[in-house]
């Protein structure tokens, strides 16, 4: 097994996000960043495990991969990790019956799910599905429950979308959390339980880790609350404000996922 | 001038919450709560000063005034203290100019303000016009400004509405809040500010005043933190739990409002 020397430790697994590290949003699921596609390949061609963990929630796994490929990326959907398989394990798991407030693309996803007489919630990214009346019925589903539960996909406050900013699931879960006093459970980044599932399924620890992102605090933060090292890209939502976070610091910020396989290949043991 | 030993205070001066005090909610601007009409002429008769101070923004104060006299109150448009005027005063004082997310029915009482290349954002009870659109709209406005400034018209969480619960303007400015980092100025109950201006319109020191309403928090901590009586009515919103609340404990909880001027009457120096 490869390893390299980054951040003063010996890494071995890259975990990936998605939107703003392999591709740009935009148009039919928008393009790839220049360098990717090719830097992918090379960590595989390197050995080293790869996997992706993404809070995309405004499509089905499989629609996310297909584009992806569609865009010229070598990957397997067995090794992307989304919000919605997590939460539905977690339904089963706990025997829950879900009211969905989530992304009509993304409803495939919670096929077989109950969501008969519903005793949680879970939000998705329902972007326009975000209507008064929806929230409301989300709401009041919560105020008629003796134990309400809510389930967030991502505590994202907002993301770039055909050029403007707009606002992620995780606004309106604070919007929830106010209104009815119930603390979200968040099934997503940065959740310790959500990176956990994705270090176990490589067989790695924390410390031989690296996650690469463009969310200073979901992807960098929650990496490093895990014990991973975390690295901010230059790309996606990224902001110059972000190189001077004042609770996250970075183990690297480069350019982009090419500049920081230049880096980690670099160093190669 | 008459007074009370009310609360272990010489009570002088009457504040009331107008939606779950005089009136229940409901079709038509609602119906009037049993007893409150003529407990209302007690009050004048006896020689109390009375204002009304509501969070109510989902139509113009003359609409809101025009209902309760058609209801049956007496009831003087001026002593009637809505958000709206208060925060036209604030962007007049500031010279701010808002973009607007409030209802389309109170429009009217932001006559005359300038809404030209907005420098802030105003936050209503804007009920169906909180779509994604909308609320992305005011989000990105903030995200554009220097210094972006949230006011907000109250911190409603929830009310009554057709005998389901609704989400309140608190709940959005919640979203916003988490979405950008800005902290709201509240504009409404139970902003120290707003109450103020309420006694300072009566010529009243807070401690010879009382407040009465159906919102635990805004209505009787609200007015408890600024030095006044808090007097918690069981009609409204009110919910049994709202006794034992964890924060706030009224000086008195009552029926409803005749109850209250009975007890007020009672015990008249």
């Amino acid at each position: 097994m490869p390893s390299s020397t980054f951040a003063g430790r010996n890494i071995k697994y890259v975990v990936l996000d998605i939107t703003g590290v392999l591709k740009e949003s935009g148009p039919g699921g928008g393009h790839a960043i220049s360098g990717s596609i090719d830097a992918i390949k090379r960590l595989y061609k390197n050995g080293f495990q790869v996997r992706f963990c993404t809070n995309e929630t405004v499509m089905t796994r499989h629609t996310l991969v297909q584009q992806l490929k569609n865009m010229g990326f070598v990957i397997d959907e067995i090794k992307v990790f989304p919000p919605i398989p997590a939460v539905c394990k977690v339904l089963s798991d706990r025997k829950l019956r879900p009211h969905l407030l989530v992304h009509p693309d993304s409803l495939q996803d919670f096929e077989g799910v109950d969501c008969s007489n519903p005793n949680c919630v879970v939000l998705g990214d329902a972007t326009e599905q975000f209507s008064y009346e929806n929230l409301n019925k989300a709401f009041q589903c919560l105020m008629q429950l003796e134990k309400p539960i809510l389930f967030s996909l991502g505590k994202g406050k907002y993301y770039q979308e055909k050029g403007n900013l707009v606002l992620d699931v995780g606004s309106y879960t604070a919007a929830l959390e106010y209104a009815t006093g119930v603390t979200a459970e968040i099934v997503g980044k940065p959740s310790p339980t959500f990176f956990g599932a994705v270090l176990q399924d490589m067989g790695a620890t924390a410390s031989e880790t690296v996650m690469v992102g463009d969310d200073i605090v979901s992807d960098v933060g929650g990496a490093q609350a895990c014990g991973m090292a975390g690295v901010l890209v230059r790309t996606g939502k990224f902001r110059p404000r972000d190189e001077n976070h004042p609770n996250v610091k970075p183990d690297a910020i480069v350019d982009n996922l090419a500049q920081f396989v230049d880096n980690l290949l670099a160093n190669m043991a």
